[in-house]
């Protein structure tokens, strides 16, 4: 077991690292200057940057280095950010604060973030598309496994995956009662199918064998609903400032939660046990960034933010 | 020099082709019903199917039969709904009707309409990427073709190419006077763009080399000014019951256009000028695809609707 506090520095590396590329990968892009405003000013507000370095952590097990991956890690940073610029929307959530700041439609206007986040997720499929190209910047990844990535990504992001889940969301809220069932087959779709795919598509692109996938697949699924307790078990128990969002605003939106469900306790007993699934499943594994995979999983569900 | 009635028959036919996979294409993917529903109901609005038909065709021009083009037919068709879905939203265009019936956002809801186009968009990465990966149903198109012509698509779609115009458009809006070369610049990537990489997106498909794929650069450019500025000319003297959409709604909305800049002569002269430019850009290809491209150009200055 890799002791918590190397975990937590190998998770601030990677973390930083794609923050520095984050922060100038739209700058080569020729494009309308308020567009970059908003598509930059939601993709570097900050935040764990969970799922690309998952994505960077998978691909360099099966020893892809950091560097050949980032395309993709930037790529499903870009996605998760459309998401949240969307889902902020006057008619969806209808959020004014995002990571302590102003959502993105209430900074700029509400036509300019519809755009931004159509921009950010169309680019990131550019980013992906590019990194399979002999554009005489560095060699280019094969591009099988390049398009077998990109067609997972898109199948977990569109309507089977994360839009599909959103969609499911908005049926459940307001509901009086949602089994535990359906919000696990929510949660599934609208945050744990990118989580899962940040996983297997960094393992494609090293060229991982089917057995070798199919384990990062179990791995992602099982950290994927460890998050969303996780996540869950904050709102109530978090507070405002730590978190970085108002804590307790599911009981507010009447939204069914892990704790509304099931309890305090047997959520924290349900986010461990996903969280020791998530570790089991990379069991076969050694070397730091398997150590680092199965320390990540605890370490999420023992996060105060 | 093809007879203008078989350009009509050749168009027909490749539209119906089209229409016929449109109508099943989403069937496949489980997702949750609302979204299926809001999906369909806005790519199976009828149209032209101006776009999938040049992808086919330039496909075709360089030998690759019209079925192995058409997920990619199917994506840009997909894309092209998607970016209308948006554009109609009331933070955008606020267009109640669209193709004569209630547009997404007024048949179901603003936040359905959003997650539909969303959907739309990256579910169109999904049937591109799965064109050139081996899933047992057909042989795959060759990985690296199919890379690249995402990589082109992304790039007309995104934030250099449509979703930019889109901005670009915003901004022009409510101008008091906007100069011919900003409007062509903003049509360059709101429609243009798209119009372009359906064709050259075609020929990259079927293995063009890039001097092939240049002259079809230099056909979809001209072709999708001549169809703008034949557009602007049909907002003036169409009539609402023949166009599908209100005639006279560019100068109802105080839009700049072509007619209202250089008036309705010049404009005419204008598109018969980028039609001819376009038919020539492939004055040295021969066969019925070339002859039906080359004529297609003619027949979209001379449609009235």
């Amino acid at each position: 077991m890799m002791n918590p506090n190397i975990v937590k520095t190998v998770l601030a590396r990677r973390s930083a690292l794609v923050e520095a590329h984050l922060e100038s990968c739209l700058e080569d892009i020729h494009m309308p200057e308020r567009l970059r405003m908003a598509m930059n000013y939601s993709l570097l507000a900050g935040g764990k940057r969970l799922r690309p370095v998952l994505c960077l952590s998978s691909a360099s097990l099966f020893g892809l280095p950091e560097t050949a991956a980032m395309p993709f890690a930037l790529a499903i940073e870009m996605i998760h950010t459309y998401s949240l610029i969307h889902d902020d929307l006057p008619a969806m959530d209808d959020d004014d604060l995002r990571r302590g700041r102003p959502s993105c439609h209430r900074q700029f206007d509400e036509a300019t973030a519809i755009l931004a986040g159509d921009a950010l997720l169309t680019d990131a499929f550019l980013f992906m598309a590019s990194s399979g190209l002999n554009l005489g910047s560095g060699s280019p990844l094969p591009a099988g496994r390049v398009l077998a990535a990109i067609a997972e990504i898109a199948a977990a992001a569109g309507s089977s995956g994360m839009v599909g889940g959103q969609v499911l969301d908005m049926e459940c809220t307001g509901q009086s009662h949602v089994p535990l069932d359906t919000l696990r087959s929510m949660h599934e779709l609208k945050t744990g199918a990118m989580i899962r795919v940040s996983c297997t598509s960094g393992a494609i692109l090293a060229g991982s064998s089917p057995q070798d996938t199919a384990a990062l697949h179990r791995y992602g699924e099982a950290l994927g609903v460890a998050f969303q307790i996780q996540d869950d078990i904050l709102d109530v128990t978090g507070d405002t400032a730590t978190l970085g969002k108002p804590a307790g605003s599911d009981a507010e939106e009447e939204k069914t939660t892990y704790p509304s469900l099931v309890g305090l306790d047997e959520s924290r007993r349900l986010a461990a046990e996903y969280a020791d699934k998530a570790a089991s499943a990379l069991a076969g594994y050694t070397g730091e960034d398997a150590d680092f995979l199965r320390g990540l999983a605890n370490l999420l569900v023992t996060r105060n933010h």
